[in-house]
């Protein structure tokens, strides 16, 4: 343990588990505790988190003591007043104040922002976005979500909801999306809602590959990229509607912000396929104006599965510092 | 003239004319001067520019000494380095230290920024957008472009170019821009963009009343929202797409940017008629989450005539503040 070394504790609290970690000043994970989130009601998934951070808290530690906590969460946060608003896929319906539930009894502060927020902070401090004053983080898994960095800072908005790309109208009028507008992103190029529009539109495409997909190969983004490659249609065209409408987004987005870099991350991206299919729309379409200053549009370099840790230890770390 | 008084150089500089004039720090404009603007060529232009602001400066003045000069001009610039970069409309090919050339031998600092940006900071420090944090101004003129403000700052983007709204793909892919591009917010949106559109689609309204509107009515976005108030069909087709367009770019930026206030300007708005039917398709149609927070859409409270000049003293400001 370097002299002088101090830490953070991030918790990346997600619908499945619950990760925690001790995180230095360099985006180092020091040690990592995990608990299962059990989502039967607001209380138990409290106590997931609960749990997870008292394990991580309560071991044996020959390091500095922690200095604050953040808290990357699904759902609506209020990042003034450290407060979990609501959420869906976890079941928050009353507000949880981050520090008098699970902080104040370490004496130590909290802080608390949704997951893509605490990801984009994570890809400016420690990732490919580092250095960045127009920054734009990109995810694309289950859902769409982008972060947005102007003059160097994480754009919140108003109520903290800056960044709700998914419902940005680029898609054609005949895909109704969840939300009961049309056009909407998400469900053209989301993981979540490529299967849905797979499923969707099999009945119309019998004899597509995707109908009979190998044992152990889901009904995915993956399979409907390497179907796509493999010239069935279907997959054709489900991938193909999922690269121009991202395209369109992100070129509305770079004409919009003029961003520096571009840093894309998510299930969705994970084999390789989507991206430089998604740089081409974009040298294709963006303005010269915006593009000139554009230095790329990079696959994020941080590890998949410790992105919303290490955004959770920024938050803390940026709790500290103000 | 207040004891302390203290007082800035505002240059709003337009394809027509050069309007300058001391402006305070409370926003008032305590004198102009104003000259046409020669476009013959770039010495021309940067002529007229100059004798605008010599005609201010040696006019007897019992106010204090101006402390800065701010230029608001059309096409690209640099304001970190005072530069104007190029323009179009106004032929400057070379890029023009505006230090070097126009203030330095008053012994003044410049600032620089395009119309846009500063129309944009003349409305956040002394208009309908005062005091907001998040904050979104949209100009609909000859053409399409918004201000954006995040976190109390103006977003410039990486080259000063943010806030291109006018390529923003939200019309029908049958729709050509001059840009190449389909679909974009300009041409079926902008005065411009609706005029040329009008001329384009009249062939096949032959009976249209704006193929021969009264001596002294211009075809313009204001014929053409009055026509479609009185029933014309291709006029309420022009109306309602560039209402439709309009909303869909203005909810796409209220989803990604969750503004606490929307300030709208610019001649098409001038009538009165497209900012409640603009209202009424964010209503509709922008997420609840961004909505809720979201105080107004405003139009613009300052003198039009005088958004320029404000804007360009806000830079003037801004640069003896920095």
């Amino acid at each position: 343990m370097a002299e002088g070394q101090r830490v953070v504790v991030g918790m990346d609290v997600g619908a499945t588990k619950v990760l925690a970690g001790y995180v230095d000043e360099a985006g180092r994970v020091l040690r990592q505790a995990r608990s299962p989130m059990d989502r039967s009601n607001q209380d138990a998934a409290l106590w997931s988190i609960e749990a997870a951070l008292e394990a991580l808290m309560s071991a044996p530690w020959e390091g500095p003591a922690p200095l604050a906590v953040g808290f990357g969460v699904v759902g609506q946060t209020d990042p003034a007043t450290a407060t979990w608003v609501r959420a869906m896929n976890i079941p928050i319906h009353t507000s949880v104040d981050m520090t008098a539930r699970f902080t104040a009894r370490y004496g130590l502060p909290a802080a608390v922002d949704n997951d893509v927020h605490a990801a984009t902070l994570a890809e400016l401090r420690w990732g490919a976005g580092r250095g960045a004053r127009e920054f734009i983080y990109l995810n694309v898994g289950t859902g769409v979500a982008a972060g947005l960095v102007c003059n160097g800072q994480l754009v919140r908005g108003a109520a903290n909801y800056a960044g709700e790309l998914g419902h940005m109208a680029v898609a054609g009028e005949d895909i109704l999306c969840p939300c009961g507008r049309r056009g909407c992103l998400e469900p053209v190029a989301s993981g979540g809602g490529m299967i849905q529009r797979a499923r969707d539109l099999l009945p119309t495409y019998p004899d597509s590959a995707l109908g009979r997909l190998p044992e152990g190969m889901p009904l995915d983004a993956h399979a409907i990229f390497t179907y796509a490659e493999a010239g069935d249609p279907l997959a054709q065209r489900l991938a193909s509607e999922a690269v121009e409408a991202l395209g369109k987004a992100l070129v509305n987005l770079i004409n919009l912000l003029n961003p520096e870099i571009i840093v894309v991350g998510g299930g969705v991206f994970a084999d390789g396929w989507l991206l430089p299919r998604l740089r081409a729309v974009v040298e294709r379409d963006a303005l010269s104006g915006a593009l000139r200053t554009l230095r790329g549009i990079h696959l994020s370099t941080l590890q998949p599965d410790l992105v919303g840790l290490l955004g959770a230890a920024v938050l803390a770390w940026d709790r500290i510092a103000s």
